[in-house]
């Protein structure tokens, strides 16, 4: 998405060791109607699979969520990523190392919300190790629903999560993938 | 709202302990069409307070308030719950007690996210004790930008955070409120 591209390079800021800092637009604060946009190209690259759910997990994947969701037609499920005082026991889960929290999490989603033979697109703001999109495939496949596949904003294509989903045969899709950071710039895969 | 409170009714489960689960649709499920309406009608009810930023706090308020801000022309900004490896030191925090949670958080959002002077309407999902709100409206304080309001999805009317908040002078709305919660019904102030 070559609009996402040209924002990551006016308004990003990579900090030292290579961080790339989106949270002005991306993530801790976002520019709505550009975050709507991301959703109507999430949704266009999957209009033919028939998106019965969109499943996402907390936090931030919740806005791309919303926008996939509602430019598909869909509903959007997010895995939570600790047990609440709210939640069921009747939940699936799957067991997700963080990088960013430098801990492993526990995330679930309520048997309710994923049905099986649903059609399910996952979809998250940041594609790095693929932790977290391996354990939504896991909660969908634990449900005997189906993943069409996998679609992130920003893909550090260098970190390689993304190609080892490809390599076993999952559709993942990302907005714009990075294949090279330097101290100045970003270099994109097309 | 009226389709908010019908929703409700319809579609709400009312758990042992008087839990209202609306899981289905407001939450871990969202209706997404829905959840634009309900931040279209938080937009109608502050449309004249000039909004410059909408403020939540993760995770579904995320939802809340970028339907919100999509129908204000507003950024949106979310504060996060604890230290990520990824989040300078650079931030306003406040403390705030999660009832769901069991647990006192910390709550933060980047320096950079709320400028002096901005206009800030706060979004939540629900209102029940109000510590979320108060820890927002501290945050928001503490920058030198003005809260122009609170506007939250479901509030229980039964626990007084809303009107505990409403007696200090903040405007709080509130989509539907629950004044009492039966083994089997719901009853809304109006």
């Amino acid at each position: 998405m070559k609009a996402l591209e040209e924002k990551i390079l006016k308004e990003g800021v990579i900090a030292p060791g290579h961080i790339l800092k989106v949270g002005s637009f991306f993530n801790q604060q976002m520019d709505v109607p550009f975050m709507m946009e991301m959703g109507k190209e999430m949704a266009r690259l999957f209009a033919d699979e028939k998106v019965d759910k969109v499943l996402t997990i907390e936090a931030s994947g919740i806005a791309f969520g919303i926008a996939a969701a509602y430019h598909l037609g869909a509903k959007l499920v997010f895995a939570k990523k600790k047990k609440s005082a709210n939640i069921n026991n009747d939940v699936y889960t799957a067991s997700v190392y963080s990088y960013t929290y430098k801990q492993e999490n526990t995330i679930m989603v309520d048997k309710e919300f994923l049905i099986p033979g649903e059609r399910i697109l996952i979809v998250d703001d940041f594609l790095a190790n693929g932790e977290a999109l391996s354990g939504l495939i896991d909660l969908v496949k634990n449900a005997g629903a189906e993943v069409v596949g996998c679609c992130t904003g920003i893909e550090k294509g260098f970190q390689g999560g993304g190609d080892r989903l490809r390599a076993k045969g999952v559709r993942v899709e990302s907005l714009a993938i990075i294949e090279e950071m330097t101290d100045d710039t970003v270099i994109f895969r097309h």
